[in-house]
């Protein structure tokens, strides 16, 4: 077993705190990274205060992983010691069912293998990036460009990929006109990749204030949703509207913002249900949608992408001892745009 | 002026009865018509009894209408007089919009008009197919086929088109895994159209008794969805719901049955929201969208179809004197599966 230290927590009503366990040794198809940097999704506080009712403690969380290889097993091909790699949410899957073979892990029909407190194939259950290294699978870890800011990379592996997949699904292409809700981790992304893709962006906020934010990450319009008038100016607008609020807002004003055949794809997950009216649907063949973070080769698809557009997070660099204080930030959305983690720190 | 015959309801309380009235005389652009056969769908009980807000009385429905050409106007080049000829849902709209261009008119951006209780682009109240004759601008005029039983034919212009559309633009296609809810009007067209496209085609119901009419239909399976344990028999299962009921069910359990990037359509309006579960959609990709109708190039394409493989409707064929009772049954559900009214009875 390999030694690890990292930080935890004891139980959902407990703040993290220094926690030292051990990761299996490199097995044939393993990879070992020694992690330079990892981001603080939201995710990591609903799992941490068991707030999805699953969660297995001690955990230690952190889905956005980057870092450095210094082992390989003995079957694995594609990395080597010395390469930088990623990890993102999943740490495997069956590798077996119709969506793994289609690279589909996320939908996996047997359930992936969450990088934290899910259980792995062996029984023992996953810890995540909040430490000092991590042992992956071969075909869960990503290569990570040798050009690009590490900290800026790394919440691409969750917050870039979960609004990746949908503007590539959802086929964006330039002169799309893609909306995006919510200008947090996932917004903020969603607003750099759809410019990218050359689309026109739009950020819908209740929030004046953020518009120059917004225009700074490339978005072309604003509308502040709240004012008179202004939900009745995007009428039959949106090709797309990339939803990553979490939390419970009335859908059908923005779906009406969608035009013929356009797509509201929703990314997070309200505690309570929201209300649908079949008739804002009907009207103009909308549609609404779900989808969740992306497959491991869309994933490499994107960090390439990253590296040759030079695209990657706005964020807040911290260190670990910092992350109860930046939990408590997040949850009032005080983060632009996403707290990384520099590893270095736990050696302190 | 052309005087009209028919059977109207004056107000929203009140019975249909024999009414009198005029039609405009035909333009240069113009198909006269007599009708032969109209059938009754439960939207022109919602519009005579103005359940939904926005009916004009007196009020003669009817938007399934199938008849004979008895003149036309200087510049109609697709119909002359003899010619069967089908009149749907709609009898004109803006004709330069996107969605027009397109032969998506159901979509108009300026609203189609309706075939009953919409106002004209000459500022007159339309009146529908209770009626002897109509007169309809040559672009909304169907073709009908001289080989099918026009009794059976009616229907298609509204139940048949509203389901015949979302199979197409969900691309349905031989072993492809359909579910229709609902086994009314549109339900059994769906099933018929599904079967037709070589889909495998389940239905959905809570009534066990349904089982052998819907297999006689050509559905390959019928579940009982109160059954203990079917829903979860089916999770995951399908590419496409066409969903044609109007009445407030919980969708989230039809979702769920739902495989990888599967969509449910929606076709009714209940009078209620649903409730959406945004993780329901997101675990497996799943898509909600509603669809209105068809275009009329698409109605063409369903009527040929149904020519081609003699698919028609299951109908019972009533005299217009029996309308009010007809209403009243189709309240109960009691019908296999369309009213169409023979508008010889008028002369009685």
């Amino acid at each position: 077993m390999i030694a690890a230290q990292g930080y935890a927590a004891p139980a959902a009503d407990q703040p993290l705190v220094p926690f030292s366990f051990e990761r299996r040794d490199v097995g044939p198809h393993d990879v070992r990274i020694e992690i330079l940097f990892c981001g603080v999704c939201h995710s990591d506080i609903h799992q941490a205060r068991n707030e999805w009712g699953s969660s297995m403690f001690p955990m230690v969380p952190g889905h956005e992983i980057v870092g450095r290889v210094t082992e390989v097993g003995a079957h694995v091909k594609s990395f080597k010691k010395g390469d930088l790699a990623g990890v993102g949410c999943m740490v495997d899957s069956c590798q077996h069912c119709a969506e793994c073979n289609e690279g589909l892990e996320q939908y996996c029909d047997n359930g992936f293998v969450g990088t934290y407190s899910a259980k792995d194939k062996d029984g023992s259950i996953t810890q995540g990036g909040y430490s000092n290294n991590i042992v992956v699978t071969e075909k869960f870890v990503l290569h990570v460009s040798e050009k690009l800011d590490l900290s800026r990379v790394a919440p691409l592996l969750c917050a870039g990929i979960t609004t990746w997949s949908p503007l590539r699904q959802w086929k964006a292409k330039a002169g799309d006109r893609v909306a995006v809700i919510g200008l947090g981790g996932l917004g903020h992304m969603a607003v750099k990749f759809a410019a990218a893709m050359g689309c026109e962006v739009t950020v819908l906020s209740t929030s004046p204030g953020k518009e120059a934010d917004a225009k700074a990450l490339g978005a072309h319009k604003f509308v502040v949703t709240k004012e008179e008038g202004a939900m009745q100016s995007i009428s039959n607008y949106f090709d797309l509207i990339i939803n990553t609020v979490s939390a419970p807002i009335d859908l059908m004003p923005y779906v009406a913002s969608l035009r013929l055949d356009g797509t509201m794809v929703l990314l997070g997950v309200p505690p309570e249900a929201a209300q649908l009216h079949a008739f804002n649907l009907i009207a103009k063949r909308r549609r609404i949608a779900g989808s969740l973070i992306g497959g491991i080769q869309e994933t490499q698809d994107m960090l390439d992408f990253c590296a040759e557009h030079n695209v990657m997070s706005d964020v807040e660099v911290i260190n670990i001892d910092y992350i109860n204080e930046a939990y408590e930030r997040m949850m009032q959305s005080d983060v632009k745009y996403r707290f990384v983690i520099d590893m270095d720190s736990l050696k302190a």
